[in-house]
Parts: structure tokens; C-alpha cells; sequence
């Protein structure tokens, strides 16, 4: 079908891109949104998503829109990484699996570091895991009272990535980072705005309304004095986020192989397949 | 008269300085106070102003005052850089405008990058554009509750100034920053404390006497002690801020010449000509 | 006695460090807990407790642990550096003093920059001086709200400490940073928690209920997902905390033989006296 091609538009529709199976995007009113489309997974990003969200990036990079959106379809905005990716293991085991997963993950976060437009984040509902840590590299994020945001990396045998070991602290200093990215603690909308990594929260009743109608009033303003406003802001960084993702990627290489974090996700997967 | 010559002093005036056009400035109590005089210009800062303020930050780091505050006559803080000076193109036309400009602004900046001793803001009104961005330079900043923080910089086609693209996400967070910069949004003096942008807020019925009741408190501890704590403070990011300075007013110039700019400009005065 | 000797341990007691005069030490469920343990004089740290404190972190880096909690026997969490130490003065004159206590500053603020796991602080009661600086370099922070935060550096003549000059400004921001360290602001539990130094603020009647519930749950999750986390959080800014550390103790030397600070500590000693 047309959805597995990478880049087929229909004709009359070229608000909307197809070509993506984990994705919904389109580009109206000069803002490009991008929709996490796995609800029945709570929007856990599994390797075809990373994939297709480094591509819809790239995309809206280079389309005519001033401000690029993501948010999440259904009641999650994401939970993060797919865990079930731990179980595809290719035919070099356990070291290419982790060797590859840093690889993806590094070029993924690349794509956040580098993107050149307003990146803001509608958080439609619990955020956990790389999609809360990557809201460090947004300029700004908008979330529903429902919303959540939760990085249990520890309790996974895991360590923090999406350069929040740099961009946590720097927001909200290393106590309320700690908290956060080593003991696990799940945060509310109106606590991750007190903490300064949401900029604002909606109650959600009305929180599609007022999120879109801020936004399409930005989306009038002078494209290019916004675009240079954001390279300005980020550019003095861009260097150091790199380098901190490359860090981050490999030790999360080697935490992938260590006993705390096979057992871990093990635990985790076995627990699920119970429910 | 008088104001137009650049040092004079009256005799018997020892703790006002006279031969400033746009500033009152006086020392007392071991602080020196120098004032944006031009109320009925909402304190607008123009060429004029810009050049006088350079000089009177010269002369307070070398008198005998503890510390230096920086206040506004009338119902303004400041509303920011004169548009006005948009208007008095030179002979070499506008490419010559936007360069003495960005000379202008990167020396003005500079001398708040570089003042040596605690510099204190009192922010007795509405703050715009440069007067905001400032304040990222500044070591205290008391904030009536009357006063607003607001830089439209997108909505006039122009990028942030004031080191603010470095010392906005470092204070607030990218979320919060980007928010002020890029989309515009318009702070009360709560949410500016909120931010870390100001250090304490008062009810504008008593924030002169409050503000200057601590004021003169500070003023009789040890001077040194003071002056070398600022130093240690900021020396450390002193290369990083001139960096930033120059990088921005280099921007900046190319804004000052671009059509989203010149159109803006040119919309905002006159509408303003018909009022 | 066994209290003077370094390393003695009384048989069945495993689980507690003896060979400290100035400090509790123990390690039970996976914890390390240094107690600052002179409550007659507010635990205030003398030259004795600088070393024990440094011989304590080195052990608890290296024992069976998976956190590290300090916290403060009796009223007070610590005063601060006890200026007694200030009258002890050694054949060499003053300037060996300033000498020989910027070296031991140095050398123990590195140990808390150095330390490889994380590091809570239990804040039971008022805290001065330098054991706030500190509370920088932790990694999460608990305060009773009886506690208070409290840095007069100015008001003995002296800078800050603790590589404060450079983690406050980073984690509230220079404008509330520059009231506590150089105006003197004497903090509530709320207002640092609010400014980013505290994670979590409890009521008196159940902060040791609380945050040891809390902590033990903590050290219950995987101990090397924890440390690595915090060795990836901190490894990239440890270089300019070393450098920091290093600017600070050299600028206290020279404030240390300076009149402002003699005066201030001769006046504070002699008042202290006359109570």
C-alpha cells in the first residue's frame, strides 16, 4: 500500500504526507505537525518509528513551514522506547544489538540537536523515557494537566539519554535533575513547568484549543527572524550537545550488556506478557 | 547649557552629576544612581542615551560607590531601543546604519558584560526589548509589580540582543526563553521572579522605599568583599558573554537590512505616527 | 581511646565506623551516613572535621553502598566553617594560616567534586556557609522546613566557596544566586526549593520519616545504573568545577588576610565572647 512507500503524496493531498506507518504529518496554517501514530502501544517508538521520525524531520527542515509541532494520537504522548526492541536480536547477538540500538539512537538525537526551526512539543498525555528527555532540545513544550513525565532509566539498569545529562541540570539544577533522571521520579504537568522543562499547562479540556490558537499566531510571525532567533539560542551549544549525546550513547552501549539492565527489561517484558 | 557640556560639576552639587541630556545620575549612601530621564519618551533609549549610558557606567565603576542601580524617571523602566533611530540614515544609506549600529550595540553591551561591581536593577515599570535582555547582566533585580518584561524582537522582524540567547536558557530554560525571544510573550514581574529573571517583586505602592531600604543596607557592607564576589561570579563566563555579544550584533546587522525587519519597522512607526 | 585511633571496628559492629571524633558513620540497608556530630557547637566544622569529613567520603566511595547521605546531629545541619579555626594561628604568622586553610579548602571541596556516587544531603535543620555552597555539588537535597540556607560571606569580609560562585548562578539563576552569596538573603527551606537548591521540602514532625522511606527505596534500585547515571551527569562539567574550586580558594587566601575579613571576624568573635 501507498503507506509503505516512502514518499508517495496523493494527488489533491499535499497537506499531508503519507509514506509513513508510525506517523501522521501535515503541514497547514505554516506549522508542520507531526503525530507519534502507535496509540494502541501508547506510542512507544519502536525501530521503524525512530526511522520515520528522523525522516519526517529531515522533511520539515526543508518544507515551507515556520514551526515544526509533535504530539501524540490517543491518551499517550509517548512511553518511549519500544522495549519489544530488546528482543530482535540480530544473528552477531547481544553486542550488535546494543552496537546498532547506539548508533540509531545517536543519529536519532542528532536530528533534535540540528533542526533548524521552532521545535515545539504538545504534550497530549504521559510522556515517558527518551520522549521526556528529548524535550531538553525543544524550544518549547506545551502540555495537557493530564500529561506526565517520567524517565525510569535507573530502574531499568539504565542510564539517562537525549542529552538530558547536560540539558536536566542546566533547566533545573542537579537536584531536581537527580530526582528526575537517576531515582525515577514521575513528575506532574505543573511540576515539570515549575522545574522550567514545560513552558506552559492547559487543563485538558481546553488544552488542543489553546495550544493550536497560540500557535497559529506564532506561526504569523516573521519565518526568518524566528529561525535566526533560534540559531542564535542554540547555536553556542550545538558543539557541546553532540559530544554529550556521543557520551550518552555509549554508555548506554554498555549498559545494554550489563546484567542490571537484561534482567531489568527481562522482568519487565515477562511482567507484560502476564497482564 | 549646562547639560550639554560633559563634566561640570555646580559647585556644592558633589553627588549629582550634571552634563547628562537623557540620565539623572547621583551618589549617595555609597550607591550610585543613574536614572533613564526621558519619561515622556516611555525612556526610549536613543543614540544619544546609548552613548550616555556607556559614559555614566565608566564613571560609576570608578567612583566612590559600593553599588550601581540602574532605575527609570516616570511610568517606564524603559520601552527599549528607540525606533526612532531607525529613521536618521547617514550618507553611506542603510548598510551604513545597521553597521555603526552593531558597533553601537556591541560596545553598549559590552560595558555591562564588564562593569565591575554589583549592578542593580529597579525596575519601577514596563521593561521592552534591550532594557529586558539586559537584565541577564545584571546581579539583582527588584521588579515593581506594575512592571512587565516583553521582548517582541520576531514580531519587529529582529533577533535577541543583551547576551540574552545565552543568558535567557541558562536563567530559565530553553522553554521558558523561548518563549520571551522568539514568540514574544509578555511577563508580568511574578512570572519574571518565577523565571529567575528578577530577584524579588514588590507591591508598587511601597517598592521605592522597600527596594531602597535593602539598597542602602547592602551598601554598607564591606565593599570588596562585594565587588570580588562579582568577580569570581562572573569572570568565569566574561569571554563566553563577549562572544555572544559580538556573535548577536552580527546577526543583528543583517536583520537590520532584511525586508522582514525594514517592513516592520517601517509598519510599527507609522502606525505610532497615527496615533 | 578507640575514638582517636583511624580504622579500629568493635567487634559486631560492621555496620558503624568508630576512629571519628567529629562524625557518626554507618552503612545499613545499602546506605552510608555521615552525621555531623558536634551539636553543642551547631555542628560548625573545624580543622578536625575537615578531615574526618574528607576520610569519610573516601571510605563511603569505596564501601559496599549504593548512596551516601550526609545529615547533622541535633539542631542544626552545620554553621559552617567554625571561626575558631580563624584564631589557631601557626608560627608562620597569618598569611601561612591563609596559606595552609586555602589548601585544605581546596583539597575538601574536591573531594565532594570528585565523589563517584550519589550524594544526598538530609537538611534536619539551619545551614551557614560553606554547608550550603556545597549543596551544589549533591545530588539531591532534603530539608526539614526548619531548615534555613544561609551564606553571609560578604558580612565577614568574604567570597564564596564551594564552587557556589559557579553552581548557583547555574542552578537559580545570577539574580537570586547574588542575594544569597554576595547581599547575605538568609533562605526558608520553600524559597531554596523553589530556587532549584532543594529537591523536596518536608514538615519537621516527619522529614526522618519521609526521606529515609524515600532513600531506602532509592538504594534498593540498581547501584551501578545509579552511579554511572550521576558519573555521565557530572563527568562533563568536573574539569571547570576544579578549576572554579582552585579561582575560589586562591581569591579567600587573599580575603582572608584582608581588613575587611579581620575586622569582621575579630567583631564577630568578640561578640560571640561577651554572650
Amino acid at each position: 500500500s501507498s503507506l509503505e512507500s516512502s514518499s508517495q503524496v496523493e494527488p489533491g493531498a499535499d497537506k499531508k504526507s503519507t509514506g509513513y506507518e508510525t506517523l501522521m504529518m501535515t503541514l497547514e496554517d505554516g506549522i508542520t505537525k507531526i503525530v507519534f501514530n502507535r496509540p494502541t502501544k501508547k506510542n512507544a517508538i519502536n525501530t521503524k518509528m525512530y526511522d520515520e521520525i528522523m525522516r519526517a524531520l529531515k522533511a520539515a527542515s526543508k518544507d515551507d513551514s515556520s514551526l515544526t509541532v509533535l504530539t501524540g494520537n490517543g491518551d499517550y504522548y509517548s512511553s518511549g522506547n519500544d522495549l519489544t526492541n530488546f528482543t530482535d536480536i540480530p544473528p552477531g547477538g547481544v553486542e550488535e544489538k546494543a552496537k546498532n540500538s547506539a548508533i540509531l539512537l545517536r543519529e536519532f538525537v542528532d536530528c533534535f540537536i540540528d533542526f533548524p526551526k521552532p521545535l515545539i512539543a504538545a504534550v497530549n498525555g504521559p510522556a515517558v523515557g527518551i520522549s521526556v528527555t528529548l524535550l531538553g532540545l525543544f524550544d518549547a513544550v506545551f502540555a495537557s494537566d493530564r500529561a506526565t513525565f517520567h524517565t525510569p532509566f535507573s530502574h531499568l539498569g539504565q542510564t539517562p539519554e537525549g542529552c538530558s545529562s547536560y540539558t536536566f541540570p542546566k533547566i533545573m539544577g542537579p537536584a531536581k535533575a537527580t530526582e528526575m533522571l537517576v531515582f525515577g521520579k514521575k513528575l506532574t504537568a505543573r511540576e515539570a513547568c515549575t522545574n522550567g522543562l514545560v513552558t506552559e499547562v492547559f487543563p485538558d479540556s481546553t488544552f488542543q484549543k489553546e495550544v493550536w490558537t497560540r500557535l497559529k499566531a506564532f506561526a504569523k510571525l516573521p519565518p526568518n527572524a524566528m529561525r535566526i532567533s533560534k540559531e542564535v539560542m542554540r547555536n553556542s551549544e550545538k558543539e557541546k550537545l553532540h559530544a554529550v549525546n556521543a557520551e550518552e550513547c555509549s554508555v548506554l552501549q554498555g549498559r545494554w550488556l550489563s546484567d542490571e539492565c537484561l534482567n531489568a527489561v527481562s522482568n519487565f517484558l515477562s511482567r507484560k506478557a502476564r497482564l
